[in-house]
Protein backbone atom coordinates (compact mmCIF):
# COMPACT_ATOMS: atom_id res chain seq x y z
CA UNK A 1 0.00 0.00 0.00
CA UNK A 2 2.96 2.32 0.70
CA UNK A 3 4.32 1.72 -2.30
CA UNK A 4 0.51 2.30 -4.17
CA UNK A 5 0.66 5.86 -2.22
CA UNK A 6 4.32 6.34 -3.48
CA UNK A 7 3.37 6.03 -7.02
CA UNK A 8 0.56 8.45 -6.36
CA UNK A 9 2.43 11.21 -4.94
CA UNK A 10 4.59 11.02 -8.01
CA UNK A 11 1.99 11.86 -10.35
CA UNK A 12 -0.07 15.13 -9.52
CA UNK A 13 0.64 16.16 -12.53
CA UNK A 14 -0.53 13.36 -14.56
CA UNK A 15 1.41 12.70 -18.38
CA UNK A 16 1.95 15.91 -19.21
CA UNK A 17 5.20 18.57 -19.18
CA UNK A 18 3.47 20.14 -15.85
CA UNK A 19 1.51 20.15 -13.41
CA UNK A 20 0.05 23.16 -13.77
CA UNK A 21 -0.75 22.15 -17.72
CA UNK A 22 -2.71 19.31 -15.86
CA UNK A 23 -4.81 20.87 -13.54
CA UNK A 24 -5.76 23.67 -16.15
CA UNK A 25 -7.42 20.81 -18.21
CA UNK A 26 -9.07 19.96 -15.23
CA UNK A 27 -10.27 23.18 -13.78
CA UNK A 28 -11.66 24.35 -17.15
CA UNK A 29 -12.85 21.89 -18.86
CA UNK A 30 -13.47 18.52 -16.60
CA UNK A 31 -14.33 19.87 -13.14
CA UNK A 32 -17.19 22.33 -13.67
CA UNK A 33 -18.85 19.89 -15.87
CA UNK A 34 -18.61 16.48 -13.79
CA UNK A 35 -21.83 15.36 -12.80
CA UNK A 36 -22.44 15.66 -9.17
CA UNK A 37 -22.24 11.90 -8.13
CA UNK A 38 -18.84 11.69 -9.91
CA UNK A 39 -17.64 14.57 -8.01
CA UNK A 40 -19.31 12.85 -4.45
CA UNK A 41 -16.85 9.47 -6.00
CA UNK A 42 -13.75 10.91 -6.77
CA UNK A 43 -13.65 12.70 -3.71
CA UNK A 44 -14.72 9.48 -1.60
CA UNK A 45 -11.67 7.77 -3.58
CA UNK A 46 -9.41 10.79 -3.63
CA UNK A 47 -8.01 9.48 -0.22
CA UNK A 48 -7.66 5.81 -0.85
CA UNK A 49 -4.24 4.29 -1.26
CA UNK A 50 -4.60 2.99 -4.91
CA UNK A 51 -6.10 6.29 -6.06
CA UNK A 52 -3.30 6.33 -8.81
CA UNK A 53 -5.67 3.22 -10.32
CA UNK A 54 -9.18 5.08 -10.41
CA UNK A 55 -9.55 6.21 -13.82
CA UNK A 56 -8.81 10.26 -14.20
CA UNK A 57 -11.80 12.88 -14.43
CA UNK A 58 -10.28 13.56 -17.41
CA UNK A 59 -10.42 10.45 -18.96
CA UNK A 60 -13.33 9.38 -17.58
CA UNK A 61 -14.89 12.59 -19.52
CA UNK A 62 -13.45 11.15 -22.78
CA UNK A 63 -14.69 7.78 -22.06
CA UNK A 64 -18.16 9.47 -21.79
CA UNK A 65 -18.10 11.16 -24.64
CA UNK A 66 -17.03 7.76 -27.01
CA UNK A 67 -19.77 5.90 -25.04
CA UNK A 68 -22.36 8.53 -26.44
CA UNK A 69 -20.91 8.35 -29.91
CA UNK A 70 -20.99 5.05 -29.97
CA UNK A 71 -24.50 5.07 -29.17
CA UNK A 72 -24.20 2.55 -26.49
CA UNK A 73 -28.13 0.93 -26.65
CA UNK A 74 -27.32 -2.40 -25.21
CA UNK A 75 -28.72 -3.65 -21.56
CA UNK A 76 -25.61 -4.38 -20.26
CA UNK A 77 -23.48 -1.12 -22.04
CA UNK A 78 -20.64 -1.28 -19.88
CA UNK A 79 -18.29 -3.93 -18.61
CA UNK A 80 -15.86 -3.61 -16.48
CA UNK A 81 -12.97 -5.62 -15.59
CA UNK A 82 -10.81 -5.78 -12.17
CA UNK A 83 -8.70 -8.62 -10.49
CA UNK A 84 -10.32 -7.11 -7.21
CA UNK A 85 -14.25 -6.18 -6.85
CA UNK A 86 -13.25 -4.04 -3.90
CA UNK A 87 -12.68 -1.44 -6.04
CA UNK A 88 -16.10 -1.44 -7.22
CA UNK A 89 -17.91 -2.21 -4.21
CA UNK A 90 -16.33 1.11 -3.25
CA UNK A 91 -18.43 3.00 -5.81
CA UNK A 92 -21.36 0.52 -6.01
CA UNK A 93 -23.22 2.93 -3.54
CA UNK A 94 -22.92 5.89 -6.19
CA UNK A 95 -23.66 3.81 -9.03
CA UNK A 96 -26.76 2.97 -7.14
CA UNK A 97 -27.46 5.99 -6.12
CA UNK A 98 -27.11 7.40 -9.66
CA UNK A 99 -29.42 4.74 -10.92
CA UNK A 100 -27.58 2.46 -12.93
CA UNK A 101 -26.49 -0.49 -11.92
CA UNK A 102 -28.25 -2.10 -14.32
CA UNK A 103 -26.01 -1.39 -17.14
CA UNK A 104 -22.50 -2.06 -15.57
CA UNK A 105 -21.57 -5.26 -15.19
CA UNK A 106 -18.68 -6.25 -12.81
CA UNK A 107 -16.61 -9.24 -13.81
CA UNK A 108 -13.48 -10.14 -11.54
CA UNK A 109 -10.83 -11.68 -13.53
CA UNK A 110 -7.90 -10.64 -14.86
CA UNK A 111 -8.33 -8.87 -18.22
CA UNK A 112 -6.46 -10.94 -20.99
CA UNK A 113 -8.84 -14.52 -20.78
CA UNK A 114 -12.65 -11.98 -20.83
CA UNK A 115 -11.50 -9.70 -23.31
CA UNK A 116 -12.36 -11.73 -26.56
CA UNK A 117 -15.14 -12.22 -25.35
CA UNK A 118 -15.69 -8.58 -25.08
CA UNK A 119 -14.95 -7.44 -28.60
CA UNK A 120 -16.60 -9.71 -30.10
CA UNK A 121 -18.75 -6.88 -31.89
CA UNK A 122 -17.49 -5.29 -34.97
CA UNK A 123 -17.89 -1.78 -34.03
CA UNK A 124 -17.24 -2.87 -30.11
CA UNK A 125 -15.21 -0.40 -28.28
CA UNK A 126 -12.82 -1.41 -25.05
CA UNK A 127 -10.78 1.31 -23.26
CA UNK A 128 -7.84 0.17 -21.31
CA UNK A 129 -6.71 2.47 -18.92
CA UNK A 130 -3.14 3.33 -17.27
CA UNK A 131 -1.86 2.17 -20.50
CA UNK A 132 1.23 5.01 -19.98
CA UNK A 133 2.39 3.47 -16.45
CA UNK A 134 3.10 7.52 -15.15
CA UNK A 135 5.18 7.77 -18.47
CA UNK A 136 8.08 4.66 -17.29
CA UNK A 137 7.22 3.01 -20.55
CA UNK A 138 9.65 5.58 -21.77
CA UNK A 139 12.35 5.67 -19.69
CA UNK A 140 15.12 3.53 -19.91
CA UNK A 141 14.36 0.65 -16.96
CA UNK A 142 17.64 1.70 -14.97
CA UNK A 143 16.15 5.20 -14.71
CA UNK A 144 12.93 3.72 -13.53
CA UNK A 145 12.01 4.35 -9.84
CA UNK A 146 11.52 0.68 -8.75
CA UNK A 147 8.19 1.35 -7.45
CA UNK A 148 6.88 1.27 -11.33
CA UNK A 149 9.20 -1.10 -13.12
CA UNK A 150 7.10 -4.14 -12.51
CA UNK A 151 4.33 -2.08 -13.98
CA UNK A 152 6.33 -0.89 -16.87
CA UNK A 153 7.61 -4.27 -17.85
CA UNK A 154 3.67 -5.50 -17.73
CA UNK A 155 2.19 -2.30 -19.48
CA UNK A 156 5.17 -1.92 -22.36
CA UNK A 157 4.16 -6.09 -23.11
CA UNK A 158 0.59 -5.42 -22.94
CA UNK A 159 0.69 -2.10 -25.39
CA UNK A 160 3.14 -4.01 -27.05
CA UNK A 161 -0.28 -6.92 -27.93
CA UNK A 162 -2.02 -4.45 -28.57
CA UNK A 163 -0.56 -2.36 -31.07
CA UNK A 164 -0.03 -5.68 -33.52
CA UNK A 165 -3.67 -6.80 -33.16
CA UNK A 166 -5.19 -6.49 -36.46
CA UNK A 167 -8.82 -6.86 -35.29
CA UNK A 168 -8.90 -3.49 -33.76
CA UNK A 169 -8.01 -0.07 -34.57
CA UNK A 170 -6.39 1.88 -31.41
CA UNK A 171 -5.77 5.39 -29.92
CA UNK A 172 -3.21 5.52 -26.91
CA UNK A 173 -4.43 8.89 -25.36
CA UNK A 174 -2.36 10.67 -22.67
CA UNK A 175 -5.30 11.64 -20.36
CA UNK A 176 -5.11 10.27 -17.06
CA UNK A 177 -2.50 7.70 -16.75
CA UNK A 178 -2.94 6.99 -20.57
CA UNK A 179 -5.94 5.50 -22.31
CA UNK A 180 -5.77 3.14 -25.17
CA UNK A 181 -8.90 3.06 -27.29
CA UNK A 182 -9.99 -0.16 -29.52
CA UNK A 183 -12.08 -0.38 -32.00
CA UNK A 184 -12.94 -3.45 -33.52
CA UNK A 185 -12.53 -2.96 -37.22
CA UNK A 186 -13.26 -6.66 -38.79
CA UNK B 1 8.04 32.13 -40.57
CA UNK B 2 10.57 32.60 -38.11
CA UNK B 3 8.67 32.58 -35.52
CA UNK B 4 6.78 29.70 -36.32
CA UNK B 5 9.90 27.71 -36.84
CA UNK B 6 10.83 28.63 -33.36
CA UNK B 7 7.60 27.62 -31.78
CA UNK B 8 8.09 24.23 -34.13
CA UNK B 9 11.19 23.69 -32.61
CA UNK B 10 10.36 24.34 -29.07
CA UNK B 11 7.68 21.32 -29.58
CA UNK B 12 9.05 18.17 -30.72
CA UNK B 13 7.83 16.89 -26.81
CA UNK B 14 4.36 17.58 -27.95
CA UNK B 15 3.01 18.11 -24.62
CA UNK B 16 3.76 15.10 -22.41
CA UNK B 17 6.65 14.69 -19.71
CA UNK B 18 8.94 14.13 -21.83
CA UNK B 19 10.19 14.01 -25.51
CA UNK B 20 11.10 9.94 -25.46
CA UNK B 21 7.04 9.57 -23.80
CA UNK B 22 5.74 11.34 -26.68
CA UNK B 23 8.03 9.48 -29.14
CA UNK B 24 7.13 6.17 -27.64
CA UNK B 25 3.55 7.04 -28.55
CA UNK B 26 3.63 7.80 -31.72
CA UNK B 27 6.55 4.69 -32.21
CA UNK B 28 4.29 2.37 -31.00
CA UNK B 29 0.78 2.84 -31.65
CA UNK B 30 0.84 5.72 -34.82
CA UNK B 31 3.41 5.23 -37.58
CA UNK B 32 2.83 1.61 -37.79
CA UNK B 33 -0.56 1.64 -38.61
CA UNK B 34 -0.48 5.24 -40.45
CA UNK B 35 -2.20 4.69 -44.03
CA UNK B 36 0.56 4.72 -46.41
CA UNK B 37 -0.87 8.19 -48.11
CA UNK B 38 -0.99 10.02 -44.64
CA UNK B 39 2.26 8.93 -44.07
CA UNK B 40 3.37 10.59 -47.15
CA UNK B 41 1.38 13.89 -46.57
CA UNK B 42 3.43 13.91 -42.79
CA UNK B 43 6.68 13.93 -44.95
CA UNK B 44 5.76 16.40 -47.43
CA UNK B 45 4.83 18.53 -44.63
CA UNK B 46 7.82 18.04 -41.99
CA UNK B 47 9.89 20.91 -43.07
CA UNK B 48 6.99 23.23 -43.84
CA UNK B 49 7.36 26.53 -41.43
CA UNK B 50 4.21 26.14 -39.97
CA UNK B 51 4.39 22.34 -39.25
CA UNK B 52 3.03 22.89 -35.87
CA UNK B 53 -0.42 24.06 -37.00
CA UNK B 54 -0.57 20.50 -38.49
CA UNK B 55 -2.98 18.22 -36.98
CA UNK B 56 -0.55 15.96 -35.23
CA UNK B 57 -0.45 12.46 -36.17
CA UNK B 58 -1.74 11.30 -32.77
CA UNK B 59 -4.51 13.17 -33.03
CA UNK B 60 -5.20 12.30 -36.17
CA UNK B 61 -5.73 8.71 -35.32
CA UNK B 62 -8.34 9.70 -32.17
CA UNK B 63 -10.06 12.03 -34.64
CA UNK B 64 -10.03 8.95 -37.44
CA UNK B 65 -11.99 6.60 -34.78
CA UNK B 66 -14.66 9.24 -33.32
CA UNK B 67 -15.58 10.03 -36.63
CA UNK B 68 -16.15 6.26 -37.11
CA UNK B 69 -17.92 5.91 -33.85
CA UNK B 70 -19.64 8.96 -34.42
CA UNK B 71 -20.98 7.38 -38.19
CA UNK B 72 -19.89 9.67 -40.10
CA UNK B 73 -22.08 8.66 -43.70
CA UNK B 74 -23.13 12.04 -45.18
CA UNK B 75 -22.35 13.11 -48.39
CA UNK B 76 -19.90 15.66 -47.05
CA UNK B 77 -18.70 14.06 -43.62
CA UNK B 78 -15.86 16.33 -42.93
CA UNK B 79 -15.47 20.24 -42.95
CA UNK B 80 -12.01 21.52 -42.53
CA UNK B 81 -11.84 25.21 -41.96
CA UNK B 82 -8.70 27.30 -42.37
CA UNK B 83 -8.30 31.42 -42.55
CA UNK B 84 -5.75 30.78 -45.50
CA UNK B 85 -6.39 27.91 -48.21
CA UNK B 86 -2.89 27.31 -48.64
CA UNK B 87 -2.07 24.52 -46.07
CA UNK B 88 -5.65 22.82 -47.66
CA UNK B 89 -3.78 22.93 -50.93
CA UNK B 90 -0.72 21.31 -50.39
CA UNK B 91 -2.62 18.35 -48.68
CA UNK B 92 -4.70 18.36 -51.95
CA UNK B 93 -3.11 16.17 -54.41
CA UNK B 94 -2.74 13.46 -51.32
CA UNK B 95 -6.81 13.72 -50.82
CA UNK B 96 -7.67 13.29 -54.49
CA UNK B 97 -4.93 10.31 -54.64
CA UNK B 98 -7.02 8.82 -52.01
CA UNK B 99 -10.03 9.19 -53.85
CA UNK B 100 -12.10 11.14 -50.76
CA UNK B 101 -12.48 14.92 -52.17
CA UNK B 102 -15.97 14.53 -52.28
CA UNK B 103 -16.19 13.87 -48.52
CA UNK B 104 -14.19 17.31 -47.32
CA UNK B 105 -15.78 20.85 -47.95
CA UNK B 106 -13.33 22.80 -47.15
CA UNK B 107 -14.53 26.41 -46.12
CA UNK B 108 -11.97 29.34 -45.84
CA UNK B 109 -12.92 31.68 -43.10
CA UNK B 110 -12.20 32.35 -39.51
CA UNK B 111 -13.53 29.46 -37.16
CA UNK B 112 -16.11 31.36 -34.74
CA UNK B 113 -18.59 32.68 -37.78
CA UNK B 114 -19.24 29.19 -38.96
CA UNK B 115 -19.61 27.07 -35.83
CA UNK B 116 -22.64 27.82 -35.23
CA UNK B 117 -23.85 26.12 -38.92
CA UNK B 118 -21.69 23.15 -38.28
CA UNK B 119 -23.21 22.13 -34.90
CA UNK B 120 -26.31 22.42 -35.99
CA UNK B 121 -27.31 18.75 -35.77
CA UNK B 122 -27.45 17.52 -32.18
CA UNK B 123 -25.04 14.34 -32.05
CA UNK B 124 -22.82 16.57 -34.66
CA UNK B 125 -19.22 16.64 -33.45
CA UNK B 126 -16.25 19.50 -33.87
CA UNK B 127 -12.93 18.85 -33.13
CA UNK B 128 -10.26 22.16 -32.25
CA UNK B 129 -7.01 21.87 -32.75
CA UNK B 130 -3.80 23.37 -31.18
CA UNK B 131 -6.52 24.19 -27.33
CA UNK B 132 -3.22 23.70 -25.32
CA UNK B 133 -0.86 25.81 -27.52
CA UNK B 134 2.73 24.19 -26.42
CA UNK B 135 1.12 24.09 -22.70
CA UNK B 136 1.37 27.84 -22.30
CA UNK B 137 -2.00 28.15 -21.76
CA UNK B 138 -0.85 27.14 -18.26
CA UNK B 139 1.91 29.56 -17.96
CA UNK B 140 1.91 32.62 -16.54
CA UNK B 141 2.26 35.28 -18.52
CA UNK B 142 5.13 36.86 -17.90
CA UNK B 143 7.02 33.19 -18.27
CA UNK B 144 5.69 32.38 -21.77
CA UNK B 145 7.98 32.95 -24.67
CA UNK B 146 7.28 35.88 -26.76
CA UNK B 147 6.53 34.06 -29.76
CA UNK B 148 3.90 31.86 -27.55
CA UNK B 149 1.70 35.05 -26.16
CA UNK B 150 -0.49 36.13 -28.50
CA UNK B 151 -1.96 32.71 -29.06
CA UNK B 152 -1.50 31.80 -25.75
CA UNK B 153 -3.90 35.09 -25.06
CA UNK B 154 -6.35 33.96 -27.96
CA UNK B 155 -6.53 30.44 -27.09
CA UNK B 156 -7.58 30.87 -22.90
CA UNK B 157 -10.77 32.92 -24.52
CA UNK B 158 -11.64 30.05 -26.83
CA UNK B 159 -11.10 27.68 -24.10
CA UNK B 160 -13.35 29.64 -22.26
CA UNK B 161 -15.86 29.75 -24.78
CA UNK B 162 -16.20 26.28 -25.32
CA UNK B 163 -16.42 25.45 -21.32
CA UNK B 164 -18.83 27.94 -21.19
CA UNK B 165 -21.27 26.78 -24.09
CA UNK B 166 -24.07 24.48 -22.70
CA UNK B 167 -24.85 23.16 -26.35
CA UNK B 168 -21.61 20.86 -26.23
CA UNK B 169 -20.02 18.00 -23.67
CA UNK B 170 -16.46 18.68 -24.47
CA UNK B 171 -13.37 16.56 -23.72
CA UNK B 172 -9.71 18.12 -24.06
CA UNK B 173 -7.41 15.60 -24.88
CA UNK B 174 -3.45 16.59 -24.78
CA UNK B 175 -2.66 14.76 -28.51
CA UNK B 176 -0.44 16.70 -30.26
CA UNK B 177 -0.87 20.67 -29.55
CA UNK B 178 -4.17 19.58 -28.22
CA UNK B 179 -7.11 18.91 -29.25
CA UNK B 180 -11.08 20.01 -27.77
CA UNK B 181 -13.74 17.66 -29.30
CA UNK B 182 -16.96 18.68 -28.68
CA UNK B 183 -19.92 17.01 -29.42
CA UNK B 184 -23.86 18.48 -29.43
CA UNK B 185 -26.07 18.05 -26.98
CA UNK B 186 -29.46 19.70 -27.25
Amino acid sequence: MDNEKKRSASFSKGLLQSGELYQYVLETNVYPREPELLKELRDMTATHPRAIMATAPDAGQLIAMLLKLNNAKRTIEIVAIDMNREAYEIGLPVIKKAGVENKIEFIESEALPVLDQLLEDVGGIVVYDNTLWAGSVAMPEECTPEILREGRQRTLEFNKLLAADPRVEISLAPLGDGITICRRMH
